[in-house]
């Protein structure tokens, strides 16, 4: 919506008054929209993809298997959609994917599914765009990506931790596969597709142990980020100013420190499938959420 | 999806072990995910519209009523959306806000809804950032604007049309009101609430009158594109090249003109309401579209 | 809803006091319904299936492969719901199915898929057991039988007409195979395996060859019914009844002929795959139907 | 599905070759059948409501404000509706409606909407009319009735639990009204309309006192099964059979009792707003279930 709109009432000369009528009579195509609230009482997930970023990534030269500037532009994206929209509880994002969870009581737009799924991707996609310089320096970007998005809703809290312990898990997966994959690529020379034949029906241990032996990584060293994900949530922060103020019965300003709490996104690189973080964060949870 | 991704199809050792048993696990939550295939054989309908565009008009100081460089920008970014996502048959725009529409038969993502809004909105707000300094060359863009989007089927080739006919007569209503109001506030120095009272209860006759005897401005005389909007469709383009080419018999180079045929999305200012322009372009509500 | 019923706008004492309180209380939950309005402009079809009806017909003796009390049932119950219900165009049955075409202009109850759907199955279950006597008068009915329902739409006059093509094509197809297989049991002393066997692989010239060279069968005779299922349309009707009248000027009473026109819903077994059908009854799928 | 039918993999001659060919070319339509499984993990509640059950209680000469044999029939098919259809583990019922509650990971039919509310409305249909005559002795049935459905999902069981509550206090705010107006009709002569008067904006407190002095009525004396409605749930009930059996090395018959555990649908007429329902049978709400 930009700028005035009225709702005329009435319009009655020529051209003008015809279009008017024409409007009213064709204002029954709105009737066709559909209602596409989602279920109360359910968490509302909205999951984002790159489009295409396999070439997208290839193109601005992505450092393989991770590329710091990439993750930490995405996970600014993620912040900048949990700071404009409302009530997002936590995010997860790992590679070129990232999930929003929207709080079980959330009214926002009416719970309506489409408004949530547009709403997180262009933000999302604008961000990426706009932020590109602060990550990618001397990187120019090259075309504008595209990403789609999805919405899926969870009853329990249960089926909520089930399904970013699966992301997580995803992550996990690929990210082990990886990094032996381009270590194979790019240390022992290998062509992708010998490197992809090396490890046809390998297994994690197997894979731990190509990394040890062969190009001395030890997989468990290899930075939380990469392993893990990112997550994003809501924290207190204490932030300690400096205030020059007057007191009423005295003649000279005097500093102060004044401490005041703001409610940040904080990113995190943990474990999100055992009980431990959940226990430590009750609050995502809680049933006022 | 990101670079390369394996179905690793058993891995045993360790923690990734469990966590690939934990993936499995959790994969239930897949089922939570709705299918939202459109109905088949109907057009397929996504408006987005950009959001608090109101604040963000007035944050980049664009020119009232209309602000070619805005409008031009849309306009820029829907070609993009045209030309990037599959079987988009034609779009109209005005103001903040774009329509896409989208074959009949377009089988694109298997007709999910979730799909069609998402690419649409989130390549519509990444070009928008991306073409920009295009056309607001000394205009900073101070951050990354948001869109919302929504999906409308029409089974019909009327109800499109009248779907159509009912944002371009939005727009005209519209954009008299808003060309006397702005008038009114920047040539006559009504303020906002001032010229507001003095358009209630209008007619389209008055505001014509209050134009032409006050600013002496023939309505009809306005650009088309902001009593119009911005029709988006296909055209075949000829384009005439010139070309060095080598004769088998010949020892020298010839000049040839090269006539290539492209499609090409091509922007109109004119009237969708009439039959005059489905007639002149019949090929867009053809069967096979 | 049965009897008196009162919006209680306030009650103040005791238990009850309370229950009306914890009533609006409790209200929140009408929230959690999902408005499932049918896109506009489109034919709402409700297809029926009797539920385990080949135990059904096995345990109430019908006659195989085709009982004429059970398919003259199942056509009493769908003219009974064309009549109970609105705006049904026009029905198709064969076997234990039956479709019922709703109008693309129906608003019936605002076009709620389950209004359609429930209404349907249930008015046509009622009917099944309360017209059962009529058709099978010697063979009591051993339990309630139950049916289900499914909904579809179909946004063009050819997508109809090819649904109910479909049906129709299926219902030749079934008969044909039922006709030589039950001869094959009941007159050759085959086992169903034994002739299930026979006919495996067997097309429809080798399942024609065999009535006619085994069972002196031209299956073109059978009858329409079994072949073509039943179509049911409205038709007028002119009933013409003798009525007693004394006219102002005359002394005695006077028996006279009065010409009633009435819409009723008739039954044809007729082709409804070639055009004349829909030539000779250009009204089912009129625009304004 | 009616009887034997098969899978027909190529058929050759002449009009059903052509028919046959065209029923694979009708097939598309298939594909505008819609997706409609509930949401797992979730409650899913079928609410049917009688059609037109004011005129249909007139016309069967109801007893005014309650009807046993009417109460009794509607719970006699919500009955036959446990006991034939899949994972429903509560039911309550009042005046014309029943609803019924199917588990929260039940898989019948894929949960598949649409099943869910036909099978229920069509199985308590066909009940209806098949054990009137039960319990309307001497009263014939008229006409076969109509019930509409409708399906509503609850992710939690604090939301079922107040969907079942809504419904009791729904029973009890109606009954009390149709207990005090019919006393006034019946007993005082007033016509419906002045009883209806009489009670314009009483509160319950009034109402009670109404029955109380001028009918000798104690409100709380009042059946359960009008003031409460109908509980159906699950129980184990041990029948006890004598049976004659002959044990290897004797030569006479014995007479032995044998104790058999038989899960039945039990009707309650209990409060189903406080905690104590649900702590005396927790097994409804258990996480299995």
């Amino acid at each position: 919506m930009l700028g005035w709109r009225r709702v005329v009432s009435a319009i009655s000369a020529g051209c003008i008054r015809r279009l008017s009528m024409a409007k009213s009579k064709f204002e029954y195509v709105r009737d066709f929209e559909v209602d596409d609230t989602c279920l109360p009482n359910c968490w509302i997930v909205v999951r984002l993809d790159g489009r295409n970023f396999h070439r997208f990534s290839e193109q601005h030269e992505f450092k393989k298997p991770n590329d710091d500037r990439a993750l930490n532009l995405m996970t600014k994206c993620a912040q900048t959609v949990m700071q404009e929209l409302e009530d997002i509880a936590i995010a997860y994002g790992q590679s070129d994917e990232y999930s929003f969870v929207f709080k079980k009581k959330s009214r926002w737009f009416k719970r309506r599914a489409s408004k949530f799924m547009t709403h997180v991707v262009s933000q999302f996609a604008s961000s990426y765009v706009f932020y590109w310089k602060d990550y990618f320096k001397d990187q120019q970007l090259l075309y504008p990506p595209g990403f789609d998005g999805r919405i899926v809703l969870y009853p329990s809290n249960q089926n909520l931790k089930d399904y970013l312990s699966w992301r997580q898990a995803d992550c996990h997966i690929n990210n082990l596969y990886n990094t032996v994959f381009w270590m194979l690529v790019q240390r022992s020379g290998l062509t992708p597709v010998q490197a992809q034949d090396r490890l046809q029906g390998t297994l994690a241990g197997d894979k731990n142990e190509i990394l040890f032996s062969e190009f001395n990584i030890n997989y468990n060293n290899e930075p939380l980020m990469y392993r893990k994900g990112t997550v994003l949530i809501w924290q207190k922060i204490n932030e300690v100013m400096t205030k020059k103020i007057k007191l009423p019965k005295e003649t000279e300003e005097k500093e102060v420190e004044v401490t005041r709490t703001r409610t940040k996104v904080v990113p995190l690189h943990c474990d999100i499938i055992g009980d431990q973080f959940w226990e430590e964060y009750p609050e995502i949870l809680a049933e006022d959420s």
